[in-house]
């Protein structure tokens, strides 16, 4: 008999937001599943992020099929897997567990679901010099992605210029040092500059969320040569597409990244191939403007 | 918005059987809801009964709604709860754990599913005396059922002689020393002769079960005056029964209180009410005589 009923679960800190049971329990709906995504929030639960441990051999032994895993936990949580993917061992994190037979293999489908977005919003878009904005957790499964994709240089540019450079130095020890390197944001003008014609801007920093509004860098930065992918997915429409695509820019708005994680998450934890059309369409309506209140 | 989503399981040593999830999932799909029952099995985790306390946290903590709990933790989970129901503590024996905002509560619905059960197979039966075989577990909860349906005096059998006392001895000081009494096998034919016209005969042993075949007492034993009520609900007609209606009396099989304690279960859960004839008619189904694999 094929398995049609799945228990996953994401755990984290302050994930009440999250659009992942949603995205997860109407793709599974469509499929006919019975498929349960429960948020298991440290904050709420009073527990440090070291808890993931604990949480995730909890999960094991009460019959859970898989877990993703979001901030602080994601370096944390590889201590107690049993395996890694490629991408999950070359990065260092971990946003998917597969529970299986005991077994908790960890994979990265930040880096797969970036990749799998940028290939479909902007497919033939120049990969030579790419500009990236953060380092952060988001910043690093980015920059791993483009890497995949090809890109022939990628530079990093945080405002903190440590966090630039240790990124940049593991993933130039997997991709090779010419092909990742850390800047400072005063460099910004001339890398884009550089750019233009051969690539493009990543962003990936909180600046443009609600709580974080505005734009990352000058408007005048933002040449019609060059496009513009952005991580951020709630507001979907942020001041920096905006501000790009009146400039001339091809974009690629946060919504494929968010979906194709959610994508190869489901793929995973189910083995079955979910429709990332709908997925897609999902995100854009859960994330899209906030109305009034039904 | 109303809460359309459920996470429940059984914690127990050997249930890979069961038909709860079976039964749980069935109904919640009728009632169109998202609901999942899994199977928490101490045997597959190599894990003592003493580490139901653990699981019972672990499972709050990663959002179950609820849990069964079955042999050998029936006991070893009251440790751990925070509130018990009435029939919870008089028994000193929980099956179902309501777990709400972080707190546990303990119901026993092995006692009210057989109370429904009998309430509803056998609504005129005349419970002045009634014979009960058995002083296990599932004895302990329908001769506690009995009581709290009104038997003048239940008089429990058990070939451990001190199980059936302690049994006598527990339910007597919550319902009056002289409702409920312990007796060796060898009395049977005097009580069930006294019995005759008055009440009837309970079985709570495994006898007739699959693994244990056989009548539990003499055939001749049982008079047509006697109504006969089985706890077996696998297989559904037990040799017991069989002979029982061929000798003229009126029965009830175990579907009823294997249904009954699922609903109150659900209803615990869910706070929704479930169709009690749909839920038996599904236990008759699952629990039917043995086909040829398919």
């Amino acid at each position: 008999m094929a398995k049609d009923s799945y228990l996953v679960g994401l755990i984290g800190s302050g994930i009440g937001p999250s659009l992942s049971p949603a995205l997860h329990e109407r793709e599974a709906g469509r499929q006919g599943l019975r498929y349960l995504y429960r948020l298991i929030d440290l904050d709420a639960l009073g527990a440090p992020p070291e808890a993931v441990g604990e949480l995730l051999r909890a999960a094991r032994d009460l019959g859970f099929d898989g877990l993703n895993i979001t901030h602080p936990c994601k370096q944390l949580v590889i201590g107690h897997l049993d395996a890694l993917s490629p991408q999950a061992r070359a990065l260092g994190a971990v946003n998917t567990v597969v529970l299986e037979d005991g077994h908790a293999t960890g994979h990265n489908t930040d880096v797969t679901g970036f990749a799998a977005s940028f290939a479909r919003g902007l497919p033939d878009a120049p990969l030579e010099r790419v500009v990236q904005l953060g380092a952060g957790g988001a910043g690093a499964a980015v920059a791993h992605a483009l890497l995949t994709l090809g890109a022939g240089r990628v530079t990093v540019v945080d405002a903190l210029p440590e966090r630039a450079t240790a990124l940049a130095d593991i993933l130039g020890g997997h991709f090779g040092p010419d092909r990742v390197v850390a800047a400072t944001p005063d460099r910004l003008p001339r890398l884009l500059g550089e750019a233009d014609g051969l690539g493009g801007l990543v962003h990936a920093t909180p600046t443009g969320m609600a709580a974080h509004p505005g734009l990352p860098l000058p408007a005048e930065l933002l040449h019609p040569g060059l496009w513009v992918a952005e991580v951020v997915y709630r507001p979907l429409e942020t001041e920096l597409l905006t501000t790009a695509r009146a400039r001339g820019c091809a974009t690629l708005d946060g919504a494929g990244m968010a979906a194709f994680q959610a994508v190869d998450a489901f793929r995973l934890f189910t083995g079955r191939e979910p429709d990332s059309a709908r997925m897609l369409a999902d995100i854009a309506e859960l994330a899209g403007p906030v109305t009034a209140p039904k």
